[in-house]
């Protein structure tokens, strides 16, 4: 059996933002030399995630404006009704009481996106279809967040 | 170490439909001779998912109604005035806006489904609950779509 | 390769609740001697999640509040328009017509949440970052349900 890890460190300039690393998970499956086995993806952060999907600018924002209805901030205005009524009950997270936080929203969007992937690898090589990316979601950035890459297999 | 690939392909009648895999999953369990491992079931599209749940018709309704209401198509109306305002704001998806794609929603769906699961072997068998069945979920049918399940064990 | 098999049993006094397992995950880990690989941690029912996140009261609280909006129940009152809207349309569940069943939300609660976490391990540990801890998260509880942690690796 072959394994290999590898951390990755993020510091977004937005407080949002998906990261591409497709190319990173696989020059860690390059480098494990694994040809059939498995690839754990996975944040180290509880207000992070990591998602599979499609590199297309237009869905990317989409999405971010979308989570921001589903799991609404409070620390700025909700987008609108709806989001202001999803949002805590009343006012603001209960998280947010003791002083100092104010991402509350951002651990309830690492629960709607995940905060890791397992993705396959056959014959060497990271097995995805043609449309499909990793990205790591970043949802409370600014500072140093990790991510771990765990090859496995043989 | 044995590891075991294998693709399925669905061409669903309806946009959106759940297609129940648990037997497709076991017969590549049987087939690697894996005693203790794991196995990942992983739609290799941007707009399906892999789920485990109940096998009941009315709860596989349920759940698909509610997905247009969190994640609501625009090429049709909203379901209700929740949906319209969970929806892109204003009008219609970024991503449609090339021309050509539609199927945004399908997309997010995606997100809340997620793409994979792991399943666990345990004695040769995959050890589900009583009531766990595996579905491959499509929300954006009517064409070609692939699936890997990919066992690793020993 | 090694493997290592472990069941745990939840009985809840509460509905719905998220319970602490992350010793029971670092246990099995011990157990195993495995140094490098991964662990599933897999509920093994329908109406039942696992996830990772802080182990902060509040946030656990809020986290609560927001499901239930999010994916409503139908055996009380919902918690505000949006969830009404949310909910069945009209009324309830499909999945209770049947009679005797009232958990069609903790189903969806289960597909949000979702039903497992594979977490790596490096150097014979469970590899999590500092705020990240295991929970099983109970929707439909009362009665006895379990869990499986599977550990892979050598």
């Amino acid at each position: 059996m072959r394994s290999h890890t590898r951390y990755l460190t993020f510091e977004t300039p937005e407080r949002r933002q998906f990261v591409r690393i497709t190319d990173d998970v696989r020059e860690a499956v390059a480098v494990s030399g694994v040809e059939e086995g498995m690839v754990l993806v996975s944040a180290m952060h509880i207000t992070a995630g990591v998602r599979v999907n499609d590199d297309e600018p237009g869905i990317l924002a989409d999405t971010l404006e979308w989570l921001d209805k589903l799991a609404p901030p409070s620390w700025r205005e909700p987008a609108n009704d709806v989001a202001r009524e999803l949002g805590p009950d009343p006012g603001d997270f209960r998280h947010h009481r003791g002083g100092g936080e104010d991402n509350g929203d951002a651990h309830w969007k690492n629960l709607l996106v995940h905060h890791q992937v397992v993705l396959p690898i056959t014959a060497g090589r990271l097995d995805l279809g043609p449309w499909q990316a990793v990205f790591y979601a970043e949802f409370d950035g600014g500072r140093p967040k990790r991510l771990v890459i765990k090859v496995l297999g043989e």
